[in-house]
């Protein structure tokens, strides 16, 4: 049987569940692709950890170069994760004619179209699903599965470390710092939260996403990201009142010539499909202009998911390899010559409803002040809850608007929390309850 | 830019759709294919009906060897349905060494390996995407997204009629009769509804999604298939009342060395994710070994969704033609040469936990006799509900057993049923709310 050699960098938890599943599944895998893949070689700094899978002393080496230059080996799979020496060692393997696999987003979403325009010159595939949601084919599904489709819109829920710690305060309370800690010593959270909890990871996930569906570039910087920390127990209580739930969102819409994309905490209504994706599960709401709305849910992270995803990518290579047809598929969908630049809309020029939290002193007054300043910035209110009792000195006053101008309710806030009677920042949280 | 040549047979909603998509989409689809999707000749009976687009006329024939016929066409799509004449002309395109594009389950379902045989050995591809799940991209999915999994379970929604109008007695009340009648005024039920309502076009995809997730043979009479026409409003609050939604699943478990398949109304936990799947809408639970729980959830039928999905093929395939590589992917994802025999459980070893709704006379000692009759059988009961009022004559009582095996529920239902104080046929749900 025709044998596919690959060799890994980096062997720690994906790259642990890469080989578990390739021998746990050895014979399925060779039935459905009618050849064997072979791991030649392994490169980790840790060649003693045992991670209860038994590979050849010989297969081990503590130099990534070494795999790189091998030239039996047809696929490197790169599991280091962050940038450099991540990025060098790609470079190095396309530039050898090697095709690669990698799950590494934070890379792809900065240095994508560098190495994917490596790829390109050289005639090599790189495959990338397990840098989207986990064990998701959502890569595979954008790229092939909707290729008919102009794609609309995508609506993400893309960190399981977010979801788990904004269901955990939902479904039993809490405040965030402490479920956080909870999540950490769960191992559902890093030591290091930063990338999950306050949207960077998403929004390097988004980046992924959005050049994929709409054949763009875009960067990192052009993508509004705020993350979750600010979320408090009685946001959620409010928002259960109006019928809605918070989930940490990456959303991505084509609007005319124009694309917006932004992470950020935001209400969706509690009947809505994503409102029910709990835990460390993602779900990726894709609407394209034949198919309609489409929901892809899986585990968003993990050994053995993400593990699927990335054999999923070095089966597909194989194909490749074995069929001669690489770059049969460009890397994003679109022949490569056809990436387009396109505008990216500025949060400024937003639209969507608010959900505002003031918190204020309890006086006459206040409410009229609050609403003439909203008023005078064009922005009318929907709804409100005043509620009498004191919550640490301040009292809660509750607006959801209408459809208003992000860049006016910036001006007007910016005006309100500088009143007297204004006790702390204002609470803004997005809402998403039309055309999902 | 070169051309792929494709001729369509039928042209009715489907095709109009693929049609419609093809011209509405035809820039992003070339940046992405890098190649131009030429119609070149369409047949169907009709000739005159305005579809709302702009076919010239001597594109349109009647005879449909005229498109098999023709050697410009790569690509032969097969839009008329059924078994006959579909079958030959698919087998006379495939003959030619035509690839095939088709969307008839009803025709995978008995007569795929011959099809797929043929293909294999002619070399040519057969895409089937729009055969199950309209415009969800489940088989790609399951062939390349989730490639490197045993898969362990399949649960299905997977007609849009069924789901239609369980969603709309569950959420507006109503009998089935009169639900149906309205939805075939809406036109989402066809003026004869057996396959759909009866299970039947369920178990069709049902027998196509278990040889691609099992790389089996399963003939449609392995599948124990059961409508939803026996369901009641009665038993849609019972099961409310016990925490359970009504759907009609097609189910499928990979068991030790063989397999169960089955399609009937299943009760299941409110809050699983397939209990939200609502009205015409398809949603499709595949369960892998690495991967664990994945969803695939979009529109299951339909004239741009499907058209979506079958559109998905003809470009898969063009880029198979443009690359050479045909065959890349066999055509249930396994090599043609392992396709396996596999055991296919009788239902009567079924072990599932059981609804059961006895319409008896409210005597003393009616309870005693069926419970009496169900322990004779190892059929123990986990709850019970019997309310005193009359339906119909007829006094409902309601029993949940535990885990029981289907050979001896339906021994003690024959019992049951000729009782003398057991007025009507007792209704049975089977309950699936473990390992989901």
């Amino acid at each position: 049987m025709r044998e596919i050699k690959i060799g890994m960098l980096g062997f720690g938890t994906v790259g642990t569940g890469v080989i578990k599943i390739l021998f746990q599944n050895q014979t399925s895998i060779e039935e459905k692709l009618g050849a064997r893949i072979v791991i030649k070689k392994i490169a980790d700094i840790d060649m003693e950890r045992d991670r209860g899978i038994n590979i050849p002393r010989e297969t081990l080496t503590t130099d990534c170069m070494e795999v790189i230059d091998d030239p039996e080996i047809d696929i490197v799979v790169e599991l280091i994760g962050g940038y450099e020496p991540a990025r060098t060692y790609i470079i190095e393997s396309i530039s050898r004619g090697k095709n690669v696999v990698t799950a590494n987003k934070a890379l792809l979403a900065t240095k994508g179209l560098e190495i994917f325009n490596l790829a390109y010159k050289k005639g090599v595939d790189i495959g990338f699903e397990g840098s989207v949601g986990g064990g998701i084919p959502i890569i595979r599904a954008v790229k092939e599965g909707l290729v008919a489709n102009n794609i609309l819109s995508i609506y993400g829920i893309i960190n399981g470390t977010a979801n788990y710690i904004l269901s955990k305060m939902a479904h039993e309370g809490g405040k965030f710092k402490d479920v956080l800690r909870k999540a950490q010593e769960k191992g559902y959270a890093e030591a290091d939260p930063t990338l999950d909890v306050e949207g960077i990871d998403s929004a390097h996930k988004l980046a992924i996403l959005v050049s994929l569906c709409f054949g763009t570039k875009i960067s990192l910087e052009d993508i509004y990201t705020e993350g979750i920390s600010q979320i408090s127990p009685l946001d959620i209580k409010f928002a259960k009142e109006f019928g809605y739930s918070i989930k940490l969102l990456a959303i991505a819409k084509m609007e005319g010539n124009s694309i917006s994309a932004r992470v950020h905490p935001t209400m969706l209504p509690q009947n809505h499909p994503l409102s029910a994706v709990d835990g460390v599960f993602n779900a990726i709401a894709i609407h394209g202009d034949a198919v309609g709305p489409t929901i892809f849910y899986g585990r968003g992270a993990g050994m053995m998911p993400t593990g699927s995803a990335v054999l999923s990518d070095i089966i597909d290579i194989s194909r490749n390899i074995i069929n001669k047809s690489q770059q049969r598929v460009p890397p994003l969908g679109y022949q490569w010559n056809r990436i387009k630049d396109m505008k990216i809309k500025p949060i400024e020029e937003l639209e969507v409803r608010y959900y505002l939290r003031f918190s204020v002193i309890d006086r006459p007054g206040v409410l009229s002040k609050i609403s003439g300043i909203l008023g005078d910035n064009n922005i009318s209110i929907a709804s409100v809850i005043q509620k009498g009792r004191q919550i640490e000195g301040a009292v809660p006053v509750v607006m959801i608007t209408h459809e208003a101008k992000e860049r006016n309710i910036r001006r007007a806030l910016e005006l309100i929390n500088n009143l007297p009677v204004v006790l702390e920042k204002t609470i803004l949280i997005r809402i998403e309850d039309r055309n999902l």
